[in-house]
C-alpha cells in the first residue's frame, strides 16, 4: 500500500498510510447506536478529519490526542470536504517508524519559510533601527523571548495558525511597514518596533506545544495588554539609557491601538501616523493570509470558492 | 448691590456680584467687528457662561483663565440657557476680598459630601475585605495615591466631573456592589477591590488642579490600561504574601472589562460574575448621575427637559 | 438497577432508571434508513435529550409528549453534551409508580426557593408601599392573578424558564430596586410597583401547564403591551380612589420602557429615574441568571466554559 | 405698501405686509449686547423665521406666541434660508383687520385638500368594509373622535405636520392599501381598518390648537400603545357583536407593528401579510411626503437640493 | 402503485412514483460507514430532498444532476421537513415515459401565470409609455432580450426563483408603480421604464437552463451594473431620436439605486421621487413573495410558522 | 504694508495684503441688522475664511466668487480658527497686479509635486505593464483623458482636494500596490491597472475649473459606475487585440469593488486578491492624507489636535 501524499494535496478516493499528529480524539455514537471514533490529523501542510468505525473499543486505547500516530485508510467526500475513513491507527513507535521515514517535524504544521532564515532576517531588520536605545531595547526583548518567538503561532485559528506563524507575520508586516514609512515620511524606527511588539503578548496569551490554546490570562487580559506588560517589564528591568518616557508611551500606544478600533479590542484608536499605518498593515496581512488560505483549502466545484465566513464573500479562483 | 446666589440656583434677570473661578477666557469678535470677552465661571455648585462687552481691551488684562475673580453683572437668557452679562471683572485680591467672604473652596465645584467623611467611609469599607493579602494590597494602593484619590474628579465632563467626584463615584459603586455580592452570592472581596480599582487609572489619565485635562498618556494609553499598570507596580513593589497569581489576574480582568464591551473601550468582556456586576454597576452609577445632573441643569419650559445628547432622550421633570 | 441521580448532577456512562416529564417526542430516520425516537426529558433540576433505538414502532405508542414517563437506560457523551440512550420507556402509572417514589413535582423544573416562602415575601414587600391607593391597586392585581403569578415561568427559554421563575425574578428585582431607591433617592413606591408589574404581561403572553409556549396574543401583542392592558383593566374595574391619572401613566411607562431601548422591544425609552433603574435592574438580573445557569450547565473541559451565544463570551469557571 | 405673497412662494428682498399666526416669540441678545426679538410666523402655505430689531421693549408687549399678528417688513437671505426683518408687528384686531382681508384659516397651515371632501372620502371607504361588525366598530370610533380626527396634524414636525394632516395621511395610505390588498390577495377589511387606526393614538399623543406639542402621556406612552388603548376602550364600551377575539388581536397587531421594526418603536414586527403591507405603505407615504416637502422648501442654488438630514441625501430638482 | 401528488401538496407517509427534474446528486457516507445518495428533486410546484440507501453503487450511475428522472419511494418526516426515501430512481426515457404522462414542463418549477399571458400584459403596459423615444427604446430592449426575459428566474434562491419568475416580478412591480405614479403625481413613464429595467441585468448575472447559477460577471460585476451596461449598449446601438441625455442618466439612476441604500448594493441612493418609489416597490414585492412562500412551505405545527431567517420572524398562519 | 505669508503658515494678528482666488462670497446680516460679507479665499497652500464689515454695499460689487482678488486686512482668532478681517478687497487687474507679483497658479491650491514630474512617473509605471494588450489599453485611456487627468482633484473635500490631486493619489497608490504585488505574489499588471482606473470616473463625476463640484451624472451615477463606463467605451472603441473578455471583467471588478464594502458604495466586495489589495491601499492612502492634512491645518493649543470628524479622534502632534 502506498504512502499518502501531503494533506494539502490529497484528493478523495485515495488509499494509503502515513504519519500524523493526532490533534483531537472523541468517541461518538452513530444514529444506530454504535460507537465510532472522530479524529483530527495533521501533517506539516494541513489538516484532515477522520473517522474510525471498526474495533472502536480496542482502537481507542491505542493512541491519544496530542500523540503522533500511524494511520491507514481511504479518503472520502463528506459534506463538501475530503475526510478520512481510518482502517488502522496506532501511536508512533519512534525507533521502528523512523525506518519508514517518520520525523516529528513532518507532522507539525509550520510556516513555509525555514525558521532560521526568518530569524536572521528579523535580526537584520532590527539592526536598521537608528536610535541606539530603542535598538537595544528591542534586541533585549527578542533575546529574552527567543525560544517562544521562534516557534509560536500567530493565532489559534484565524491566520498564521501554525509553528513559527507569528514570526512569519511579524516579518511580513515589518517589510511593508518599512516601505510605507519611507513612502509617507513616517518614523521608520517606530514602525519596526511596532511590527515586532504589536503581537508580542501572544507569547503569553497562547500556550503552544503541538496544540495551541488560550491561557487563563490570555482570556482574562488578552494579548494586547499582556504585550504592554512585557514591554513595561523590559523597560523597568533594564531601562534604556536616554530613552524619553514619551517614546515608551508611544510604543505602548502602538501595541494598544493596533486592532484599529475599539470594537476590535483596541482600548484606544491610533492617534499617530505610525500607529495608524501599523494597524492598517496588520489588518491587511491577516486578511491576505486568510484569502490565500481559503483559496488553498477550498474544494468546492466551479469558478468561485464557497463563502468564507469571516470575510463574508466567495472568491474567484485563479485561472491556472 | 446684593451678592449673587449659588450658580445652581441662579435665575435670569438677577443683578449682583460674586467670587468665582474663571475656567476659560477668550477674545471673540462680534458680527459688527467689535471685540468682546467670553468667560466661563464656576462656584462650588455649578457653572455659568458670561460675556464682557465694555472696555474689553482694558478688562482682558485684569485676570486670566485659572484665576479667581470678582465679578459684577446681570444674568440673561440666551439660546435656552442662563448666561451672565458682566459689567465688572477683576482677579481676586485674597486679603482684601476675604473681608467680603472670599474663600477658594467656595469657587471650586466639588462633590456634595465632605471629603473627610467619604474618606473615612472608604477605609471602613476596605476594612471589610476578608482576605488579608488583598486587604493589605488595597490599603497600600490607597495610601500611595491618597493625595490624588481624595480630590480627583471622575471625568473631564460626563459625570462626577468635579473635585472628589472620583471618590464619590467609587463609594457609590462599592456600596451597591457589596449589596449585590450578597444578593447573588458573588465574591464580596473582589467586588470591593474592583470598585476601588476600576477607575484608579484616572489619576494618571487626567491632570487636575482647578481645571481637568487629559494627559499625553491619558490619551495614548487610557485609564483602563494605566490602572492595570498601577496595580502591577503595586504588586511588584510589595508582593502581597500568599496571594495567588490568578487572583491578581482576576483583579486586572475587573479593571480591563469594566466598560462592559469592546466598543466602549474594554479590551475584554467580563468573564466572571464579579466582573459582570462591576461593569453593570459602573454603567448604572454613571448614567444615574447624568440623569440627575440633567434634571438639575435643565432650564427649558414644560414638563420635559430638553434632549440629553448622550442619553438620547428627554426626561420627565419631577412634579414637586 | 439503581435509580438515576438528579439531571443537574448526572455524568456520562451512568446506567439506571428514573421518572421524568417527557417534553418532546419525535420520530426520526437515521442515515441507514432506520427509524428512531428523539425525546426530551425533565426532572425538577434540569433537562436531558435522549434517543430510543430499539422497538421503535412499539415503544412510540407507549407514551406522549407532555406525559410523565418511567425510563431506563444509560448516559452517553454526544457532541459535547451528555445525552441518554433509552432502553425502556413507558408512561407513568401513578398508583403503581408511587410505590417507587414517583411524585409529579419531582419531574417539573422549578425555582430553587419554595413558592409559599416567596409568596409571603412578595406580600410583605407590597405592604411597604406607602401610598395607600397604589398599595391597594397592587394587592388587587396580585390577588386577581395569584393562581398564575405563583407558578408562571419568566420565559420560555432564556432565563428563569421554570415553574415559579417569574415570581423568583420579581422578588430579586424588587429587593435590588428597593436598595437602589434608597441609595439614589428615587421613589420607592414606584420601584416596588414596577418590579411587580414589569413582566405581568407574561401571564398572558405565555401558556404554561407543564410546557411553556407563546399564545397567539403573546406573539402578536407581546407581554409589554399585554401588561399595560392588564393594568388599565385593573384601574378601570376598580379605580383606586385618589390616585392621580399621571401616576397611572407613570406605571404604564415603567412597564413599557423596562426593556431599556427600542431595539429591545420597548416602544419608549425610560424617561424617569425610576424607569431607568427598573430597566437596568431587570437587565442585570436576567443576565446574572444566564451566567449562573451557563456555569451550572456547561460540561466542557478546561478552565473556561464553551461560548454562551447570547452573552457572546466564554466564562471563567470558579476554581473550587 | 403691497400685501406679501404666500410664504411658500416668497423670495428675498420682498417688502410688504401680511397676517400670520405667531408660533414662537423669544427675546435674544445680540453680540453687542442689544436685545432683539425672534419670531416664527405661519400662513396656510408655510413658515418663516423673523427678527425684530427696533423698539424691542415696546414691540414685545404688542403680541404673544399663539396669537394672530399683522406684520410689516422685508425678506432677507440668512444662512441659506429666507428670513424676515420685521419693521412693525402687532396682534390682529379681528373686526378692523377683517376689512383688510384677515381670516384665521389663512394663517393656519393645513392640508391641500378641503377637510369636508376628505371626510366624505373617508366615510365612503369605511363603507366598503365587508364585515358588518368591523365596519360598525370603525364607524363608532370615527364618530367618537371626529372632532380631533378632522383637524389633527400627523406629526409635530416630520411629515403632514399641519391641520388635517393626519386625515390626509390616513386617506393616502388607505387608497394604496386597498390597491395592494387586491394586487396581493390580502384581506381588504383589515387593511382599511389598519389605515384608519394605525396612527389614531396621535389624537392623544399630540395636543393641537394652533400649535402642536407632545402631551405627557404622548411622551411616556407613545401613540402606538395609546392607539391600542383607544381600540380596547371602543371594543369594551360597545362590543361588536360576533367579532372574534382574535380579529381584535389582529387589529391591535396592525397598530403595534406599523413602524415595521423594533428599533423604530414597534414592540412587535409585522407577522401577517396585512401588517407587513400596512407598515410598508406607512413608511412609503411618510417618506414621499418628506421628499415632496424638501423639494418645495429648498432654496439652494444648482440642480440638487441641500442634504435632507433624515433622508440623508440630496435630491435632484425636477427640471421644469 | 399510485402516482405521487404535486410536491407542493405532498404529506408524509405517502408512497408512489413520479417524474422529476434532479437538481442535485451527491454521494455521502453515513455514520456507520455505508455510502448513500442525496438528491434534490423538483416538479413545477416545488422541491423535495431525498435519499437513496439501497444499491447505491449501481443506482448512482443511472442518472445525473440536471436530468429528468423517474422515482419511486415513500415520504418521511425528518428534522421538521418532509423528505423522500427513494426505492427506485432512473433517468427518464422520453418516448417510453411519455406514455405514463411525462412532460418536461411538469418537472420545472415556474411562475403560476402562463408566460404568454404575462408577455402580452408586459407589451400592453409598455404601450402606455407616452414619450415615443422612450417607448421605442424599451421595446427594442424587450425584443432584443425576449428569449431570456420570457423564462428567466428573478433570483437563485430568495424570491421568484423559478421559470419566468423575473417576468412575474417585473409585472407585479409595474402595476403597483403605475398606481403610485398616479397617486403621487410622479412620472409614469419613468416608473414603467424602471420596473422593466431595474433587474434586466439578471439576464447576464444568472445562467439558467434547468438550474440557476451565478455567472462569473454576475459575481464580479453584479446585475445592477450589468443592467446599466445593457441600457448603455442599447442607447449606443440605436440612439433614441430626441431623447435628452439626462433622461438616459435618470434611467441609469433608476437601475443603480433600486436596492434603496448602499448597504444593500446600490452604489447611489434614490435621488428622485421615481427612484424612491421604484426601490420601495421592489423591496415590497420581494418581501411579500417571501412571506407568501414561507406560509406555503412551512410544515411546522401550531398557529405560527417557524422563524424565517431573512425576515427574522415567525408568521401567523391564516386561519382557514 | 507687508505682503502676507502663505495661508498654510499664517498666524493670527498678522496684517498685510495678498492675492487670492475668491471661492465664495455671501452677504449676511449681523444680529444688529447690519449687512456684512463672508468670503472664502485660497492660495496654493490652503484656505481662509474672511469677513468684510466696511462699505459692504460698495465692496460687494467689486468682485465675484470665482475671481482672483487683491485683499488687505488683518488675521483674527474666531471659534478656534484663524480668520481674516478684510479692510480692502477688489478683483485682480492682471497686467497691473503682475507688477506686484500676481500669478494665477499661486492662487490655486495644487499638489505639492510638479505635474510634469508626476506625469512622467505615471507613464514610466504604465510602461512596466507586461501584457501588451493591457498596456496598450491603459495608454490609450491615459492619452484620451490626459487633459483632465493631469489637473483633476481627487475629491471635492475629503482628501487630495486640489489641482492634480487625483494624479498624486493615483501615483501614491500605484507605488504601494506594486510593492505589495511583489510582497504577496499578486498580479502586478492588474494592480497597476487598478491604481490607474479605480477613480477614473472622477473625471466625469466632478466638474473643475477653479472650483470643484458634482455633475448631475456624478450625483446620479457616481464615479464608480462612470469609471466602468469609461473602461467599456475604451474597450469597445478600440478592442485590445488578444485580451480575454474575463480580464476586462476583472478590471471592471477592480473599479467596482475599490471602496471595499457595500456600505461605502461598492456594489460588490473584492473577490480577488488584487481587488482586495487595491481597496486596502486606496483606503490607506486617503486616510493618511487626511491625517497629514489635519495635523497641518489644526491650530488648537496643546499636544493633541482637535477632534477630526471623519476619523473620529484627536491626533498627537509630532514633537518637533
Amino acid at each position: 500500500m502506498a504512502k499518502l501524499p501531503l494533506l494539502s494535496e490529497i484528493g478523495h478516493d485515495v488509499t494509503g498510510w502515513g504519519f500524523f499528529l493526532c490533534l483531537d480524539k472523541e468517541v461518538a455514537t452513530s444514529r444506530n447506536g454504535a460507537a465510532y471514533l472522530k479524529v483530527e490529523l495533521q501533517d506539516r501542510s494541513g489538516l484532515i478529519k477522520g473517522k474510525v468505525f471498526q474495533d472502536v473499543d480496542t482502537v481507542k486505547l491505542e493512541f491519544d490526542a496530542g500523540e503522533f500516530v500511524k494511520v491507514q485508510g481511504r479518503t472520502n467526500f463528506y459534506q463538501g470536504r475530503v475526510e478520512f475513513v481510518v482502517d488502522k491507527i496506532r501511536r508512533v513507535m519512534p525507533e521502528r517508524d523512523a525506518a519508514d521515514g517518520f520525523r516529528e517535524e513532518d507532522c507539525i504544521r509550520c510556516a513555509p519559510r525555514p525558521v532560521d532564515e526568518m530569524w536572521g532576517e528579523l535580526l537584520e531588520r532590527l539592526d536598521r533601527v537608528a536610535d541606539p536605545a530603542l535598538r537595544a531595547l528591542l534586541l533585549t526583548m527578542v533575546q529574552k523571548h527567543a525560544d517562544r518567538l521562534r516557534i509560536w503561532p500567530a493565532a489559534r485559528r484565524v491566520h498564521h495558525a501554525y509553528r513559527s506563524g507569528l514570526l512569519e507575520h511579524i516579518l511580513s508586516i515589518m517589510n511593508i511597514a518599512i516601505f510605507l514609512a519611507d513612502q509617507y515620511g513616517a518614523r521608520r524606527d517606530l514602525l519596526i518596533a511596532g511590527a515586532l511588539l504589536h503581537d508580542i503578548g501572544k507569547l503569553q496569551e497562547l500556550s503552544y506545544d503541538t496544540a495551541t490554546n488560550y491561557t487563563v490570562e490570555g482570556n482574562l487580559v488578552g494579548h494586547i495588554v499582556l504585550g504592554v506588560g512585557m514591554l513595561r517589564d523590559a523597560v523597568r528591568d533594564q531601562p534604556p539609557p536616554g530613552m524619553p518616557a514619551e517614546l515608551v508611551t508611544e510604543l505602548e500606544h502602538l501595541i494598544l491601538s493596533h486592532h484599529g478600533d475599539l470594537e476590535f479590542g483596541s482600548p484606544v484608536k491610533p492617534m499617530t501616523i505610525e500607529a495608524f499605518l501599523l494597524a492598517a498593515v496588520d489588518d491587511l496581512d491577516a486578511k491576505v493570509h486568510q484569502i490565500r488560505q481559503h483559496l488553498d483549502d477550498d474544494d468546492s466545484p466551479g469558478r468561485f470558492t464557497s463563502v468564507h465566513r469571516r470575510l463574508d464573500r466567495s472568491l474567484l479562483k485563479p485561472s491556472s
